[in-house]
């Protein structure tokens, strides 16, 4: 009654039974997503970020004096550098598949296995790791205490001429904090713009969430917000010897438990996985919903459920080149071979 | 007879000895050394500078996928990576000491021993070199032709969309073009700022004017605009293989010939010489003197010297990030290993 109701009013104003089944699902889909909200730096926040996008791209922060943070989070990219697992300190591969660094923030945690409880904690980590930057924290302070346009801009922020890893990392969870990409079809969809989206995408979009896609991914980032096996209804066969949220829990039942991946900006963020080895958007919705779902899906559904995914490509952040302070007399010199 | 006239009508207007010794060395430098001119882009090289702009940065022009131009001649840095020599493909040593990109313009040729006659043609060198990006030149062409955004500003500013190597290189050089780093204290003071240089930066210029550094680092790049050998007075000892400019002429006479280094930011350019075997500006300067001009040049001169090469460092270009545009669904995958 009450939809025969509805059909009835909508129709005066000349809406089709499309635009209301379109209507219906926005409804539905809002319930379980939420846009992307552009961020606003605040005037006291600014210094901080624009100190932490300086160290973000200074390659002095590892011991090779190449790497920087935006080598494997590349923000001119999607935020990754599209490579299966990221090449580190003397060309090795790292374990796992760089997640991006855009919209990041909404994460429930960091890195595939959650061990970092926030931004600032994951920076920490690939300074140091033998197989990224390989740098010691306390090399890594003593190279930033030793320029002096980083240590002016510290006793500025933090009130302290003494550089701590603390601040480093403050930092670039401040810039890290901006990266959000908003605006995309789908968000404008969403907002209510009926032709954000295709009639391809919108068909897509229907699939996934009455598929079951959207039961793990879901909430603003489409996913990043809970940890999820891989390889439910059937396992996951991969040479990968990384074990998800059991390296950090250290329980058997966590095993091949990772952080769900975001979806934003799916389309510049191949190729996919927590080992890589999905190169496609196709062959990744291909075996989620084999190995997630029990589903298989047709070459059609596929194809609209791509179409889809391509609209979740947002706005990356138009931002000026950091130039980097220079070195001082003192500043410790990278070594490459050590 | 006329200088002392000259002291009597100047210092009607107050102006002291001091002031007087260095306007007369102002006019003596200013005959020899040229201010930077600021870059100013014409509406109709907009297009090709922003195309350029991304390549510059793109690591997909890479067999590897993480290294771009920007990787050794980082724009955020010095124009350099400040290694002795750069790391490329496979943690591979590059044969000599990135030069700066930034006023790289203004040299009679690219590469320490000019092999090539311009910026575009040096920009085809490092794609393909197997040290550096070790990138077919065919595959690099084959990538930017798969990436839609790229073919269509090719179309737009070369009018087809059938990619070619010329546009890639044509367009880089067209973006290195803008990169020049005016308005450094030197050449305030060069253009009449008495304040720009400090006392000892002046003392220093006389010292780099009297003892002859500007025989070789003269012209707006102070360097860039001869072929000189390094090693004329001693000879130079270097385990590295460059031969420099024979390796182009041929000729046995042309052997350790180099093109003179830019003076340009070489605060921000360490380590130095063709080979990065000078680590600090000091070590730079003793070790020209003794070579270049049989001089050994005590403490203090090399103090002063080092305080006026600092006045060197100009305003590197404040420049938008690029975003570079999406792989297509037939986009060459990177393979690091290969």
């Amino acid at each position: 009654m009450k939809v025969r109701k509805l059909i009835v009013s909508l129709s005066v104003v000349g809406m089709s039974s499309v635009a209301i089944a379109d209507a219906q699902l926005r409804a539905e889909v809002a319930k379980l997503i939420q846009p992307i909200q552009p961020v606003v730096i605040s005037a006291d926040q600014k210094a901080k970020v624009e100190l932490g996008k300086q160290l973000f791209f200074d390659p002095r922060l590892s011991m090779s004096g190449i790497i920087s943070c935006n080598t494997c989070h590349n923000v001119m990219l999607g935020g990754v550098d599209n490579l299966k697992t990221s090449i580190g300190h003397k060309w090795q591969p790292g374990p796992v598949n760089a997640p991006t660094v855009f919209n990041s923030k909404l994460n429930l945690a960091q890195f595939w296995d959650g061990r970092a409880a926030n931004l600032k904690e994951q920076a920490a980590g690939p300074i140091q790791a033998p197989v990224e930057m390989a740098m010691p924290h306390t090399l890594a302070v003593e190279v930033i205490q030793s320029i002096p346009g980083y240590v002016s801009q510290i006793q500025a922020i933090y009130g302290t001429d003494k550089v701590s890893l603390d601040h480093i990392t403050d930092a670039i969870a401040a810039y890290e904090e901006t990266l959000v990409t908003p605006n995309s079809p789908f968000d404008r969809w969403l907002r209510g713009d009926d032709k954000a989206m295709t009639a391809e995408q919108i068909a897509g979009l229907k699939i996934f969430y009455e598929s079951g896609c959207v039961a793990c991914h879901n909430g603003p980032n489409l996913g990043g917000n809970s940890y999820q096996k891989m390889g439910v209804v059937e396992p996951y066969r991969s040479s990968s010897p990384a074990e998800g949220r059991a390296a950090v829990t250290k329980k058997d039942e966590d095993r091949w438990f990772f952080k769900v991946p975001t979806l934003r900006n799916v389309e510049l963020t191949y190729p996919y996985f927590h080992d890589g080895e999905a190169s496609t958007l196709e062959e990744a919705v291909v075996l989620m919903g084999r190995l997630q779902l029990g589903r298989t899906f047709s070459d059609d559904e596929v194809k609209k459920i791509v179409a889809f995914l391509h609209a979740l490509t947002g706005e990356r952040p138009q931002d000026v080149l950091p130039l980097l302070p220079a070195s001082g007399p003192n500043t410790p010199r990278p070594d490459p071979f050590k």
